[in-house]
């Protein structure tokens, strides 16, 4: 079994990583020092997949548990299910010391989280990510959170899970579209940190692309390293953790505009990576072969490069500038200096933005 | 003027007591590193007494103030006050380094900071308290939240303010009642950790009850003080902090019986101070001299000591076991064993408890 230990002094954790890990739940949790009744918070098509083994595996180490169905879907990750789980949790007689385990993706980790951190100001929080996005990206940062009608992510919280178990083996089940989507981010350690990490994606894409175990379980690793490194500089994000955001400037935009229902996140960080690439190239920032090198790469993972030719990059620009990211309208990117290299350039000129998002045409 | 240092970290932060801070609001909020705008979260009443000088020294530092008002009650702090307040904030713009000020007594000062830590998963948050309770209790310790339906405070965080001003010349609109609430919470602190400060209270409560700013401050600043010492070991109330729910064990059960409307929450917390002396004293823990020293202090300061009549100790017994801080049922109390000292009780019998709620008849 791998772990990625995520230093942040009392608020440290362990990612656990191996096959095998779901039916494991229970004994992972009866290790840590918390309630016997446990909120389990997932969807009903994973609770169909997984619920079994992991439910059976809380009862066998003596936990009740209160399961909590959200359905799939950005339109869920609202204060209206948050208000769903307080009264579950509530109604059931959950104390503070009673741990949420979120057993899904992102909707589900974010969602799961932000009630973790805010049911009586905070109890225990366990992830069992279920989508290799979810594995690589929401297990490490504590970032939580519900969206507001007019945005993504608008209220949230900085709040770190207790454990974090990745199962490489339920990634069986996730279809073509969802493993792709899960590799934009993985692809995105590789290039902002990581050239070594890129090269090895570069040798390895088919067999992450089969399911392979061994595969997923170093490339779920390596990124969680990557992310762990990052974040334990800047927990809150204050500086350098911008670079996570890298491809997700316009990516944001794009799923913004499209009601994030028509392109899963990692589709649309793909998209922004591939743009912020070419704005990189164009302002003279990096080279065209690098550029060129990244976007092989996402192709070769299913992944769209370009920004749906439907929108305009005057809506484009509007959506970035309200980004909650963006300090008093000021247009930030992160962008790639070499393969493994980043850098955070502020101000950046309209005309060069418009460029970058014309450019596909 | 008086400044308590809260030494937390990098959360660290100053408490500043003194007349005429109110009016100097811009200037402070201009010292610390911020956005442009403010939200300025406030109820009616208060905004009409004191949102004159606040927003004109607001505006005059160079901030664009965007108006909150949260009617008030316990009933309005709600998610679904939350809620307006989060769409104020993202349609007006603020980034997340623009402040979200709450001007106002607990129910501001809760459901602004639940939104200040929760909104773009966390901006500064400063807090102007307008009641005694707010200057000394609120201040200090980082708990903000909103009700939920079945229970006070269910929703919430641990969040710290960047800054925290008290003026005690505000204190001259608030009329009698509610300078007896907030004595209750500073004979507390006396009774908890500083038999000096309770002698002082005996001697100059009249000065306290006829608003003499000099006292007031002291006696803020005191308070202040002695809540800093007990959080700053203890910041998300995991063991000694305890010992600050002295009387709130009865007086939430008090509350929750009543509606939250019934008796200001300083009323409830005095009835839950003396029933908690009456239940040391019965356990033979406290002598009867002491438990009459307090009694006799919050008499004089205008204060309830005995549980409304109408509420059965059976009901009273039920509420007590649902209070979030209640582990598994297991009945807890916080009891003096001097002026100055106190124990926390766990597995109090049921039959002291019923003995404790009786007695008063």
């Amino acid at each position: 079994m791998q772990k990625v230990y995520i230093n942040l002094a009392e608020r440290s954790y362990y990612i656990h990583i191996a096959p095998g890990l779901l039916a494991r739940l229970g004994e992972h949790l009866a290790a840590l020092d918390v309630g016997r009744r446990v909120l389990l918070v997932t969807n009903p098509t994973v609770r169909r997949l997984h619920g079994g083994p992991a439910e059976a595996s809380l009862t066998a180490a003596g936990f009740a548990v209160v399961p909590a169905e959200i359905p799939d879907g950005e339109e869920y990750k609202s204060l209206a299910s948050a208000e769903k789980l307080y009264d579950l949790a509530y109604g059931r007689g959950l104390d503070r010391r009673c741990p949420v385990v979120a057993l899904g993706g992102g909707v589900t980790g974010d969602l799961a989280g932000f009630v973790a951190a805010t049911y009586l100001r905070g109890v225990p929080f366990i992830q069992v990510p279920t989508t290799l996005l979810a594995q690589v990206d929401s297990s490490v940062g504590g970032k939580v959170a519900v969206n507001h009608p007019r945005g993504k992510n608008i209220i949230g919280a900085f709040y770190q899970p207790r454990l974090v178990l990745a199962d490489p083996d339920v990634l069986k089940t996730l279809d073509a579209r969802e493993i792709s989507a899960g590799l934009a981010e993985v692809i995105k350690y590789g290039v902002i940190a990581d050239a070594g990490f890129l090269a090895w994606l570069e040798e390895n894409l088919e067999r992450l692309l089969n399911l392979e175990p061994a595969a997923l379980a170093h490339a779920v690793a390596v990124s969680c390293h990557i992310k762990a490194q990052v974040v334990q500089d800047d927990e809150t994000e204050q500086g350098r953790r911008a670079i996570l955001n890298f491809g997700h400037t316009a990516g944001h935009a794009v799923e913004a505009l499209t009601g994030y229902t028509a392109w899963r996140h990692g589709e649309a960080v793909a998209m922004g990576m591939a743009a912020a690439c070419r704005l990189a190239v164009q302002l003279g920032r990096l080279e065209e072969a690098a550029a060129a090198r990244v976007k092989k790469l996402l192709v070769r993972a299913g992944l769209p490069v370009d920004v749906p030719a439907g929108l305009s990059p005057a809506e484009m620009l509007a959506s970035m500038r309200h980004d909650k990211k963006v300090i008093a309208g000021r247009l930030t990117f992160v962008l790639p200096t070499a393969i493994g290299r980043v850098e955070i350039l502020r101000d950046v000129p309209e005309e060069a933005v418009r460029g970058m998002l014309e450019q596909r045409r």
